[in-house]
């Protein structure tokens, strides 16, 4: 039977959700749960890649399992075998032609800046510092990124993906006690661009780019043209639709 | 000279802010980036101490010093010289008989809890897990607390302090973003006091425990009759006030 899990994890010490030569991944914590637990190689499949020091509240992946052990209380006994940062919020049966990854319809990615002249220790796990912020401003750097859209400005340099075209259902920026949060939701996302996004939202904010600039870079497709990419933690794969 | 810091922490990886034997203390990191930054032992002053584990955001501390570094750059001058989960938010000059602990006149600490059936990896850091609120009875709870009381039953059992009389200005939780919190504003607070009230809440919103049990409690002093220590991760100092 098709497993699906709802995951959580604080990414500060993986090199990432997939496997890779150097460093730990969560992927490969969770695949080595598995096979505690079913005795078995087990092979996890997740909605996408998250980078190093991203973190997840609702990363979905699924797997094939024989078990008798309900669905619905697999989570309950993998968790005790992850550890504290790597944990599976629900796990549910699927059908067998579920997939994780081409099946995700819809992912929510959330950035959270702070805005402090100093580095504050108890925001900086989960945050990403800025000096000031301007939200009108921040909102319409927003606004130009719903739509369907070429997004080849937003994609890391070095990249090989051919298709940049992408469909962004939502994107803005909100208050959330101590945080400044950037929140997009689309239907899928290029290699690192959220990351870029943020960092173009603050570069308007701090009057390095116009609106202007950023609907034209839409346009040419150049990375330079728009934000630095910003750090990792600040980063959270919120959640992941499917039909 | 005198000078004030404003001081934020993750308390995660300390044995708490006062010097031990066992462990490091924040007081210890400070102390010494204080040592290398006037080329002379230092000594710092805090408003109160902090266990093992409770964060800060603004704990306040003094310290004398002969240096030519303005007032409002010492800051900016450590902060270097310290690990990134302690940084100095800001450092002022204060008048010489300004004293850190016996000049407070208000704390207000902030515990944050998050509601889930199982444990969430990217809120566990700062906040504990409850399986269900009920904000209403919460509040009343907290309504107890409000006042000048003998407040011996949010003691910690074994401690020597023979005052126990604190007044409390507010206390009150509410729900921010993922999070409810439990904010509470008092002249003073007797080891352990933030993490039983905590405890206490929730107990009362599991009725465990009902409101008129903790209004009895206060009267005859009972740790026992009140409800269990809170986790140290969920507690963090938010500021310190002085005349």
């Amino acid at each position: 039977m098709r497993i699906a899990f709802e995951i959580s994890y604080d990414g500060t010490n993986y090199c990432g959700w997939q496997n890779q030569k150097n460093g730990i991944s969560c992927q490969q914590i969770l695949e080595e749960a598995l096979k505690k637990l079913f005795n078995k190689k087990t092979n996890l499949i997740a909605s996408g890649r998250t980078d190093a020091g991203v973190h997840a509240k609702g990363q979905i992946a699924h797997f094939d399992c024989q078990t008798t052990i309900p669905p619905e209380k697999i989570a309950l006994a993998i968790n005790p075998l992850l550890p504290d940062d790597i944990q599976v919020l629900k796990s549910y049966l699927v059908k067998e032609d579920f997939h994780a990854r081409y099946g995700a319809k819809q992912k929510t990615y959330e950035y959270a800046f702070y805005i402090s002249p100093v580095k504050v220790p108890v925001f900086e796990r989960y945050a990403t510092r800025i000096d000031g912020a301007d939200l009108d401003k921040m909102q319409s750097c927003c606004d130009t990124f719903v739509g369907t859209h070429d997004f080849k400005c937003f994609l890391a340099s070095g990249s090989k993906v051919k298709d940049t075209v992408r469909t962004i259902f939502d994107a803005r920026v909100f208050v959330d006690g101590d945080f400044l949060r950037f929140r997009v939701t689309g239907n899928g996302f290029l290699y690192n661009m959220v990351r870029i996004m943020a960092g173009t939202i603050v570069a308007v904010a701090q009057d390095k780019l116009t609106v202007n600039d950023v609907e034209a870079a839409l346009f040419s497709g150049d990375r330079n043209a728009v934000g630095k990419t910003a750090p990792a933690k600040g980063l959270t794969l919120l959640s992941v639709k499917y039909e």
